[in-house]
């Protein structure tokens, strides 16, 4: 659905949209200027004004820096459609002004390969990210357009889609080509949506038929350039590039599993349903059925993050989620809701949301601090802080959020789906109305297709999640007279559902995790439902070894874990026996206040006492000597630790981190 | 003592030896030479060919490929030294003379920099391991003239190492540096015990000494070679070398904790306490004994291995112990051996004698297949063949012995550790004859100090060990009247330890883990001791956190683990309850005929049911709506896997890998 016609009103996500609006794209805008003392400098505003011949300097940053302002622009735009802001837009229209100054005569647009490598233009696709930096533009253009009705940067986004059309395909002298890193494939489908030109949804499906064609586009490319890499110049190397990590392994139709950086994974997989939205290509719907089962019901942690390796960010394989080594990068569990709510367009199923819902309200709303300014770009199950710093095999994983990273693709990532969350509360069917997501919220809906909307209201959704398990659908502004069907998702946490229908008992039609109730609504009617809120006791598939014997603690769609600020240190020593009662509690504080907690009387293994024989030697009777070693400081003996009782205290994983700094764990051994 | 005067013979290490002397040696001669269809070359005889004038070509291998020639000279030695052999013996000359002909006019010796890099001698101490050569040429040297009294390899290191002393030192003109990786300071000590030549044991000490000035020499070096890198040639690296990997951070006396490279701190650990054994330095031995309860208590494994990470097989941190992804590389539990059998020199303290024993038993044997030709650079705690294929952090653990390796470090290591396995059972005190290790064998000691050997005697040593706990001493050929002490080590694992003399009840003085008895001992003469051989659960201190909860499994001194072919797939999943009976099991096949197994009655989470709701919706009446959402194939449910019961087999761990290849796990949930 369109932004404009979703107006978010919810106690839980309202202070999370105005942090973004009031605080991370402001703190954002000082970032990509560099004006943020002791953070690592971003260049990117910088690369565009040398690039557009208004500064001198050298290019600094990454090769694909460029895409950090443009999914700045594109939270703008979000943010611009939902609420105006003269000084934001005014500031906006400069940057764009700057950009559109940077195009190249023939429509090129790419500071790096302006500033750094002139001449270098599409020599090394799969590692040097031109046609990622492209879609991002583009997305920021359709969202820039749709938020202000200006077309400057769209059309800035047309040149630069029309050349590379010019340049991309299999006529003479095309390059038969694609990005190292998928992204313009989506990108050219909201450029479609928003141009009605079918030429950008043919070069989309154009770049994902080619991807994966042998002999690899990859291979020759590499062959062409000296075997070299843009990230070691001057080094031969022995190895072609990995072609499963881009997921240039197969033709996209014929990938069983998911495979390689998962960012890339999950931005592929989301064009690809795009594209089988609009052609209806059947080889492109089951590839996705495909991918997305594999992906999420074998390589998904719990708290709907992807990655289990920072080798190449990427996915290992099935079952394989350790805890302590993941890497679950906050950027891709926002391509995982971006491919959900695709899959969404595709055909109505729970899982799709569920999962959008779980990465959500656990992995993307964690990967941003409370203030606004910090962020996590691996997001662990279990932190270790000494392992962090002192186990090379765990750097990656921080325990602390970052101001800003050189490598920034996360912090924007947030903002931009933080901005336009408001796109996946509902789908409007034809003459249906889909609730994913409980966020308060109000939309206008017209029913009725070809019959000049039959039907048309304004619904009102107000919820009380994720603390609270009570929402309902309002009907207002009622007009015409047809009947329509409101749909409510049955989310899979919760077991027990209640709904009534102006406050007595109804029983929907469930089909595929949505809750049908058809009727000739009238105004004023409310549609209710009574979530299932009860703290819950997760396991893991035993097949995912690294969870065996663990539980996790959930409570609606908010997975739990333990921090040491709350249970002391070493918080592995903890368990959870399986009888004892999880209880709620009351959260406080400034981070913790108005969030429930859960708490449960475990046990800790005493480390204390670590001292198998006080004494020394004791000679017992019968002519034997026992235990005349004293083991004081071993590592290993004999006999169990102790055990004492402790009271555990679990809080929302998406707030861990907000407040002393110290260990994590959302796996507790049971 | 010297390897000569002691004799093994014992039912369980003698088919090792043998194996090692009919298949190892004889296999590796053919390694060295280039001649294992299917293995990755050596070409360590042919590198020291080119170097000597004999043949043309390119050096081929590691910088540091001379060292296996040298430890497998060394083997050769010990070999030579039990059981003499012409046709072995022939052949090593032959290779002396090889050696010989390689070396230059001024002494210096190294094929690397002698064929592939003249003219750079010395200029990258840091990393290509020049001095490391060095000393392993000395020991080889050293052993060959104890094992065969010929001195044509002892003059060629004597020269080498003569004009090391005359590059090396304080002096004008002499470069103030050190090896990059640590073992011509322990090699230095063992050329002074054979020639006497205090020379030699000096500039041991100030290679010592000079370790860790600073500003630091690796620093210097790098600078001065233009902040380069052998190992990534073209490359300016922006940080020069970490000092800790060298354990260059600090001079010795000063470390705190062990860090960084394992073999190279043990290997250095070696050297000071044989430093410290000669000096008397005070400063040396309390950073030895620091050293070792660092190494031992807080960062060692089960089975006597080290190393927590396989980014530089490096030491991580106090406690930090993950069992999946540890390196534990069986050349550092080598060296551990070392280092623990010179603290044995400094002080008779049983701690140092049951590390040697955990390290030997279970990760030096296990470091070798069964047919003596396949090797484990990195030996696990828990291995997941498909992780080892599929997650590039696990790369590193093979679940297979490899034949040869192009890094082969570890083969020649582990078959002059076996070869002179000898040198670690006995040690002959002034009045007391020490038995560290229950391995038969026999001995002939003199006592009495300068009273010209008021007692001497044969000692045989019968033993059980490692399958049965009985083993005692038997004295013979007895000669003068002087008292003298027996003394056998009480090992930790052993709880109750039932002593007789002559098979009568006897109870011995017990100090630091030693049983001592005194007395006018007579032909004939019995003292036996009847250990604890009861199967054992172990735990490690909870400050372990990968171990939480977990229990391994250890009888006598080895420590056990699960095999897949014996247990099944998915070991995690398999569980020990804590009150389980824990019965011994004769093993049957080639592998395990003669070993006592472990069966325990334990429990396995069933993945099979893994469906949340066989059914699909499910109306209950009040007008709840109960589990409406299929969870078939998902990742996460809210009830438990069923669990049912399974009889757990435990095998030696130092016997696993040499059936059908599979997983393996040493700590078991219990």
């Amino acid at each position: 659905m369109e932004l404009q016609s979703v107006k978010i009103n919810d106690p839980y996500w309202t202070p999370y949209l105005d942090l973004v609006r009031d605080t991370v794209i402001p703190y954002q805008l000082e970032a990509l200027n560099d004006r943020i003392p002791g953070a690592e400098p971003s260049y990117a505003v910088a690369n565009f004004r040398i690039a557009a011949g208004l500064a001198e300097g050298e290019f600094g940053g990454m090769v694909f820096q460029d895409s950090d302002l443009y999914k700045w622009l594109e939270a703008v735009g979000y943010s611009l459609a939902v609420k105006p802001d003269e000084d934001l837009e005014r500031e906006a229209d400069e940057l764009i002004d700057l950009i559109a100054s940077a195009q190249q005569e023939d429509g090129y647009l790419n500071t790096y390969f302006t500033v750094a490598e002139p001449g270098a233009r599409w020599t090394n696709l799969t590692e040097c990210h031109e046609l990622y930096c492209a879609g991002h533009m583009i997305e920021a253009a359709v969202a820039y357009y749709r938020g202000t009705g200006k077309t400057r940067l769209l059309d800035v986004a047309k040149r630069m889609a029309d050349y590379i059309s010019s340049v991309f395909g299999t006529g003479e002298g095309q390059i038969r080509g694609y990005d190292g890193h998928q992204e313009i494939e989506l990108a050219l489908v909201k450029l479609y949506e928003a141009t009605g030109e079918k030429r950008y949804l043919n070069l989309s499906l154009y770049f994902i038929n080619e991807r994966g064609q042998q002999p690899s586009f990859f291979h020759k490319e590499w062959e062409r350039r000296g075997r070299t890499s843009h990230w070691s110049p001057g080094t031969v190397q022995l190895n072609p590039p990995d072609l499963s990590y881009f997921q240039a392994h197969k033709q996209v139709r014929e990938q069983e599993s998911t495979a390689g950086h998962a960012v890339r994974a999950v931005y592929m997989y989301t064009a690809m349903a795009d594209l089988a939205v609009y052609t209806g290509d059947e080889g492109l719907l089951e590839a996705c059925r495909r991918l997305w089962r594999n992906t999420v019901r074998k390589q998904m942690y719990i708290n709907g993050s992807i990655g289990s390796t920072h080798h190449g960010e990427a996915f290992t394989f099935d079952y394989d989620l350790p805890n302590d080594t993941n890497y679950s990068e906050t950027c891709a569990s926002i391509g995982l809701i971006f491919f959900a709510s695709r899959m969404l367009r595709l055909e109505m199923n729970g899982e799709y949301a569920d999962v959008l819902e779980r990465a959500l309200y656990n992995t993307v709303t964690a990967g941003i601090a409370r203030d606004g300014k910090h962020y996590f770009y691996v997001n662990p199950m279990e932190v270790w802080p000494e392992a962090s710093e002192q186990n090379p095999g765990r750097h990656h994983v921080k325990p602390v959020r970052q101001q800003w990273y050189g490598c920034a693709c996360c912090p924007p990532n947030i903002t931009r789906l933080l901005s336009s969350l408001g796109q996946y509360v509902f789908t409007a069917g034809k003459d249906t109305l889909y609730v994913h997501l409980y966020i308060g919220s109000e939309t206008r809906v017209a029913f009725g297709g070809d019959d000049q909307a039959a039907a048309k209201a304004v619904i009102k959704l107000d919820s009380s999640l994720p603390w609270q398990g009570e929402a309902k659908l309002t009907v207002s502004d009622r007009e015409g007279s047809g009947r329509f069907t409101l749909a409510l998702r049955v989310p899979s946490w919760s077991h027990t559902t209640v709904f009534t229908l102006n406050g007595k008992p109804v029983i929907p039609e469930i089909r595929d995790g949505y809750a049908y109730l058809e009727r000739e609504w009238q105004e004023g009617d409310q549609f209710a439902v009574s979530l299932d809120m009860r703290p819950q006791r997760i396991y893991a598939n035993p097949l995912v070894r690294a969870d065996a014997g663990k539980v996790a603690l959930q409570r609606g769609p908010l997975v739990y874990c333990l921090e040491e600020t709350d249970n002391g240190a070493l918080l592995p020593a903890l368990s959870l026996p399986r009888d004892a009662e999880i209880r709620e509690a009351a959260g406080t504080g400034d981070v913790l206040e108005g969030a429930v907690l859960l708490e449960v009387d475990g046990l800790r293994l005493e480390d204390g006492d670590w001292t198998e024989n006080k004494g020394e030697e004791d000679y017992e009777k019968n002519d034997r000597i026992n235990n005349v070693n004293k083991d004081e400081d071993s590592l290993y003996r004999s006999t169990p630790a102790a055990v004492k009782p402790q009271k555990l205290t679990a809080v929302p994983y998406t707030l861990w981190g907000n407040r002393k700094p110290g260990e994590m764990l959302v796996w507790i051994r049971e």
